[in-house]
């Protein structure tokens, strides 16, 4: 191989004024007593699966939904049919959800007074790491078919999360995932990041991810 | 469900300066007699393995790889390890290769006249889809763990292609996945897309996408 000859472009990564709304998103949360989550993951990695498994196992508050896609709205359309409240942002070629647009779907929302509230970004495994919502709760999906390597080329997505879900664990044996060397990589990255491996078809795993995010954010039982 | 509240961002698709210098690009390829391919897909959807493959069954002329990713080299240094002259682009945060970064690794890499480029882009479904590189053939692939719905999620990418490899054939039973509902949904963004349901790792349909890149770059008979 020859010796890389790289191109580096530092993407920029958070504007000021994205900040300053993620921000005023924060103490609004707070204020409405909201727990929000911001899910990111590649395109196909399970998320909305994810959403809708977690929220039948978490039974104490109210939920919500906000669904960014590039275009379409066919998860907020699952998610609504299942009786969740959901609201779809499309970004129209955009390739991550900001704090302005989680703004103005929230108003649009209107989230019950101690919701939870799941926002799913767009697939993508770059930009969305570098735009704070304003959320409590900073959540990477990882399905197994994408395989094991993905830490150390996608480095930011894995230095900014608090939790890793390892999600399709049920297919991991069809597609040669190791989960420990996921483990490894990902711990080397952010040694902090609290890892679950869960099936939210098969429902493997799903109990110890959704007591732990019952803690987090504040039930004293809420998983059953 | 509320109906959607859209917050629209058009992306900035092309810059002028790309446009230029992808031009500059595809004069030199055709001078060179390069056959430059530009393969596009999400974070772990087989875009190496389905190189290494094709690879190994194209055999009227040389091959050499440019691998793009946001950090890390593992991929060109699996590539070089099959043989292949492989040099890495790392992109440093940034989410697409563009026709710039292509001109630089192309003179560090310096393929032989004729050769057959595969240009790894970096796994992403929207920001690669804006920049023409130069190449010949855009590609995409799309493996059937990320499901059949991605059409009206990401369209840009599904109207840009020239091909549509849906990859991990051999496990789509597994992940509930329906190819006909994809090419249905592909087709109707893309008429004219070409595609192949191929697993690079067990090898199925593979000699149909290699018969068909073999006579598109014009090789009378390469595949074998």
């Amino acid at each position: 191989m020859e010796k890389p000859k790289t191109t580096v472009r530092i993407l920029e990564k958070i504007s000021k004024a994205n900040d300053v709304i993620a921000e005023e998103n924060r103490s609004e949360f707070l204020a409405r007593g909201f727990a929000v989550i911001n899910l990111l993951g590649s395109p196909g990695c399970g998320k909305t699966t994810l959403i809708a498994a977690t929220a039948a196992r978490l039974r104490g508050r109210p939920i919500a939904v906000v669904e960014g896609d590039v275009a379409g709205s066919v998860d907020a359309e699952f998610l609504a049919g299942q009786g969740l409240p959901a609201i779809q942002i499309n970004t129209g070629g955009g390739c991550h959800l900001d704090a302005g647009m989680i703004r103005e779907a929230m108003r649009a929302l209107a989230p019950a007074d101690g919701s939870v509230v799941f926002i799913e970004n767009v697939g993508n495994l770059i930009c969305t790491a570098g735009y704070d919502l304003g959320e409590q709760i900073r959540v990477l999906a990882l399905s197994t078919p994408e395989g094991d390597d993905k830490p150390h080329k996608y480095p930011g997505i894995f230095v900014g999360a608090e939790v890793l879900l390892i999600t399709k664990s049920d297919v991991a044996s069809y597609v040669g995932f190791d989960a420990q060397a996921l483990r490894r990589r990902a711990l080397s990255l952010n040694p902090g990041l609290v890892i679950f491996e869960v099936s939210a078809v098969k429902g493997d795993g799903m109990d110890a991810w959704c007591d732990w995010l019952a803690a987090r954010v504040g039930e004293k039982k809420s998983c059953e």
